[in-house]
């Protein structure tokens, strides 16, 4: 991978990075595609990464399809497929650990201990490999662009940090390679999440942090079995609290299904009034 | 700094880096003179990293001299001298951190807490802006190079650490920055350092680790004023306790002069007898 990306530049092609842990849908293909358009030569990874799960979570049962994965990254025109063992990323214990000091305390980070430690050292690894000019990064996972461009920033990697629009099914569900695990009668539940997403888009001007939040979950009570593990109003990228209501604003939540836990998110400008 | 090499790398040029505090001297040198050997352009950097002092440690004395350090850059070969500013390196707080995990507990790092992370954080910062082929680090600061290499090693930075042969003093005194601030006295007694060493070096596969270590700090106990700090003896470069008496070893000791804390050590491979 290094002699590869090493040639690239000296051929002087523009290398996109597209990280994935596989299982893949049309959001990575949208990465995918964002790439294809920008550079010259796109890489993909798959690496289900074993740093970033907790040990109650769903590491073993991550879905994988490395075949059908194959599949669709040649469709998809990805130049290179990169697939290392974790025995080849980690091939003895770190000697260094790294971790997020910024942006985790909130979201995802608050019930996930660990996990954005676990993101932040496998992408420099994998950053180090890849040696991209370019890494592409979908904003469902919000949270996630917002440490690794903090990752970026401070250890100045040389790639430029892009973030994608989420890719939604029709009916607004995020696309999210945990939704094959919802059940028939939650996978119809499933996109309230994202009505109660834009509902509190145009309702926190006039509602504020507080009601907006509370108008979102009873929403989401009323019509969805899973339970609310949170909804938070947050400054973007710094995933602070809102002090004005204007600028960069993130309303993001998370929901837990029987056998998936979804996430999902808005995030827009407010104007002051 | 990532421009240049960059455009070194569409070149077909290899970069080589030494990373130094500055206040050069031939130790310094000699780390240039191999890059120019090996390397098609050689970049140093000179910065004094706050990161890695400790509070009652001597960032803010510890020796300086740009318009020397220039010259000799110059006159050395030189052809990029790289001297950020601490509001270049850290522009904000650091939104990660990095903690060195082996090899720290023994040596200097059992004296200098938290030294090893801001060395190991300051040259992931420096390798990706520099992004050179190789790193030369002078083999007088070996626990630097055993971490160093660590570093590289876990998180796959692509870059390759040189360790080169310590360059001394007609008398045996190892070259450093520090050594300004031996009194006349102190300089007469330093060599003992080196002596004690060489002395080890020959002693201890018969004499065993305990005898060894025992003899050397006789010897310079009885020449020096200087408070030995430590005197270790330790496989290399995994830096743990010494169970056969064969392989890679390592003698290193810090001693604690008036106003100098100066460090040696010697590597040598050891025979099963």
């Amino acid at each position: 991978m290094k002699e590869f990306s090493r040639n690239e530049r000296k051929r002087d092609k523009t290398v996109g990075f597209v990280p994935t842990m596989g299982f893949l849908h049309e959001g990575h293909l949208s990465l995918v595609k964002k790439s294809l358009e920008e550079c010259d030569t796109t890489v993909m990874s798959i690496f289900v990464n074993p740093l970033q799960f907790g040990p109650n979570e769903d590491f073993e049962k991550y879905p994988r399809d490395l075949e059908r994965d194959t599949a669709l990254a040649a469709q998809s025109g990805v130049d290179v497929l990169f697939i290392p063992d974790a025995k080849e990323i980690y091939p003895s214990s770190l000697s260094v650990s790294m971790t997020a000091k910024q942006r985790t305390d909130v979201m995802c980070g608050a019930s996930r201990p660990g996990h954005f430690d676990g993101v932040i050292t496998v992408l420099s690894i994998l950053f180090n490999l890849v040696q991209a000019d370019r890494a592409y990064f979908g904003q469902k996972d919000a949270q996630q662009v917002a440490v690794v461009q903090g990752l970026v920033n401070s250890l100045m990697f040389p790639v430029e940090i892009v973030p994608v629009e989420t890719v939604r099914e029709q009916d607004g569900l995020a696309k999210s390679s945990r939704n094959v695990y919802l059940s028939p009668a939650e996978r119809k539940q499933a996109p309230i999440l994202y009505k109660a997403l834009k509902e509190g888009e145009k309702s926190l001007s006039h509602l504020g942090t507080q009601e907006t939040i509370k108008k979102m979950r009873d929403m989401i009570n009323s019509s969805a079995d899973g339970k609310i593990d949170y909804i938070e109003i947050l400054k973007y990228p710094d995933l602070t609290p809102l002090v004005l209501n204007k600028g960069k604003v993130i309303i993001a939540l998370a929901v837990q299904f029987d056998k998936a836990r979804l996430i999902d998110n808005v995030i827009f400008t407010m104007k002051e009034e």
